[in-house]
């Protein structure tokens, strides 16, 4: 079994083209994950997923300690087998859910008591429990377990978060078990403060994980103080290895980050949509519970390869939403799934290409045009 | 175009094997149709109920009359453009909905004056009418309108509404319009009532349509109610052209009715149990809902090619309708579909190498196993 290791292959300006190999396969970077959260993508057979490019899965500790729980995956062989995805998967260390999700919870310098959000029993999350279920859940890629800082937050309330986040860090570096093939992703925290997310940065580097999670990002910031963060950020980050954007975005948003430098995303974003009708397109958003589809012949995109826009026409996928039909969301969630890993394709490839900055225009540009006119 | 056909291809007992040539392709007899009552498979693309083995889809009059309406349907190319099913379409013709979904219903020897169950609006639905709609759906097979008797019904009642069917059906072929490839399908009435169904077997012999349907059966009246009827009114129909015994049924209902010479089916019973939870198998029933299943690592039947069986355990299955993720209906739907195909090719099978009986023990042996016992 080879070693996990990220391999850059080309660069143009700060973004970087790369390679991550995994116990579990390689996935291209800069890579969108399919986000299967309690082992399953919603709304899709996991091999229309890879068939839409999809490469690595994203799981969730939080909601499978609770469901199935991490003891019962590991007896049933673990999550790939679980859920049918052979290839790479992280995990998010369940930090952000317990906060988000979870009631009475406690935080303490130990961790988080909390009851679960299902059927309020009781549990506890510590770096090492975390540490621990990824390890049973068999994760390729485990993170570690953090505070995701609120947002607004003084510097002292951000300060005081990002260092016991780093504190977290190293404990979860002691507990974690090295295997081959398997990673420890450290996370950055600090909030929109240069300086914090400077010291958080300073302090991972030093434990050496394998790779950098940039986490309390996209919680309310927005875009452009997002955008200031990763470039104080980023170059504070031993650069050989590879830089996660945790629970980012929307398309300019990946687009903007990987200008940047960002190599790896997750976002319920494509999938959550999906599910309510909203499309993403070259030409922005569609949301086809409009009226104004119900007669339209076209389909959503042309240019899209998905089975939504090859096989049917936005008149039927008006009728699907309009009618509650379950195809209706499976439909426009594979779509997105296809739009997120062309986008990613794209990127990818002019950046081997060094030409991203036309394709970054190309792709503003088309943005700008917004959806198709109605039709008379 | 080739003119619509049925050719009996082998025959054991009063069992056939049949082909049906229509002008959107062939399928083989006995059927069992592909629900897509608002044209759509619920659950599930149009392309893994195909490779499930499904050849002909079943879409509903009434429900496309009032949404996306047939005429909406017809500017856009017809139903197998519309739903992505190039293959045969049979249209059920309004008659059963109109009476169990509608509100505010009038009946009178015109047809049915009823208010949408969605909003309320106003139509009106006659033997006219409802062939018009179907033409405009562009559907391979057009039922005839009838009423479905209630069940129970006196004597009296089902004579008047079996010869009110019997007019409109006479109606219905004169607004029928013939086309290459196109059938229409008379719908024998008459209830439990041998004298009844022979009456309204001799009008439709007469009446000459490309095939029968059998109507007003599986609505309360019981299994061995139902088989005494077939046995009455099978005899009495027109032998060279198909029958297809309408909205039926389980698995046992539809090998004893094989068994008499029905050539095919509809139900809405595997793709609307496999929404539940509730798995068809060769060793009967299963509740996947059920905590039995828990922490159970073996598929739900081993000897089943659908995507639930062949990739996942029961665990995980279980696993998705606990958390009430789209990918359990999605999968057991898939399942169900899976299920009642392979059934039906081992009926056309067994009846083409004449060991139907033997087929037909050994489905009655499996069915009374029950499922697997438990894992202690």
């Amino acid at each position: 079994m080879s070693l996990f290791h990220f391999d850059i292959l080309a660069s143009d300006g700060k973004a970087r083209r790369g390679r991550v190999t995994t116990a579990h396969g390689t996935f291209e970077t800069p890579a969108f994950m399919a986000t299967a959260t309690a082992a399953t993508i919603k709304g899709t057979l996991p091999d229309l997923a890879r068939e839409a490019g999809a490469e690595l899965a994203i799981c969730n500790t939080y909601h499978l300690m609770l469901r199935p729980t991490a003891e019962r995956v590991a007896r049933l062989g673990g999550l790939h087998a679980f859920m049918d995805w052979p290839g790479p998967i992280v995990t998010d260390s369940g930090g952000f859910q317990v906060m988000s999700l979870a009631k009475l919870r406690t935080l303490n310098e130990n961790g988080v008591t909390f009851r679960s959000h299902i059927d309020g029993s009781k549990h506890i999350l510590t770096p090492e429990r975390s540490m621990e279920i990824q390890n049973l859940l068999d994760s390729d890629i485990t993170m570690c377990f953090d505070e995701c800082t609120a947002f607004p937050a003084t510097h002292e309330q951000a300060e005081q978060s990002m260092l016991l986040s780093m504190r977290w860090a190293e404990r979860c570096k002691k507990a974690f078990q090295p295997r081959d093939g398997y990673a420890l992703f450290g996370i950055n925290q600090g909030n929109v403060f240069p300086d914090l997310r400077h010291t958080s940065a300073a302090i991972l580097n030093d434990l050496n994980p394998e790779g950098f999670g940039i986490g309390g990002l996209a919680i309310g910031e927005g875009q452009e103080s997002m955008f200031a963060t990763l470039d104080e950020t980023i170059p504070a980050l031993t650069p050989e290895k590879p830089r996660y954007l945790m629970g980012v975005g929307r398309p300019d948003d990946i687009v903007g980050a990987v200008l940047r430098g960002i190599d790896m995303f997750d976002c319920v974003m494509p999938t959550r949509s999906g599910r309510t009708g909203q499309a993403f397109t070259r030409r922005g958003t569609v949301n086809i519970r409009n009226a104004r589809h119900l007669d339209d012949p076209r389909p959503l995109d042309e240019t899209c390869s998905c089975p939504a826009c090859t096989r049917y026409n936005r008149a039927y996928l008006h009728h699907l939403f309009r009618n509650e039909e379950m195809l209706g969301p499976i439909l426009l969630t594979l779509h997105n799934i296809h739009y997120y890993q062309r986008l990613l394709k794209g990127l990818r490839d002019a950046i081997e290409a060094h030409t991203l900055e036309t394709y970054v225009a190309d792709f503003y540009e088309h943005q700008a045009l917004g959806d198709l006119a109605a039709l008379s």
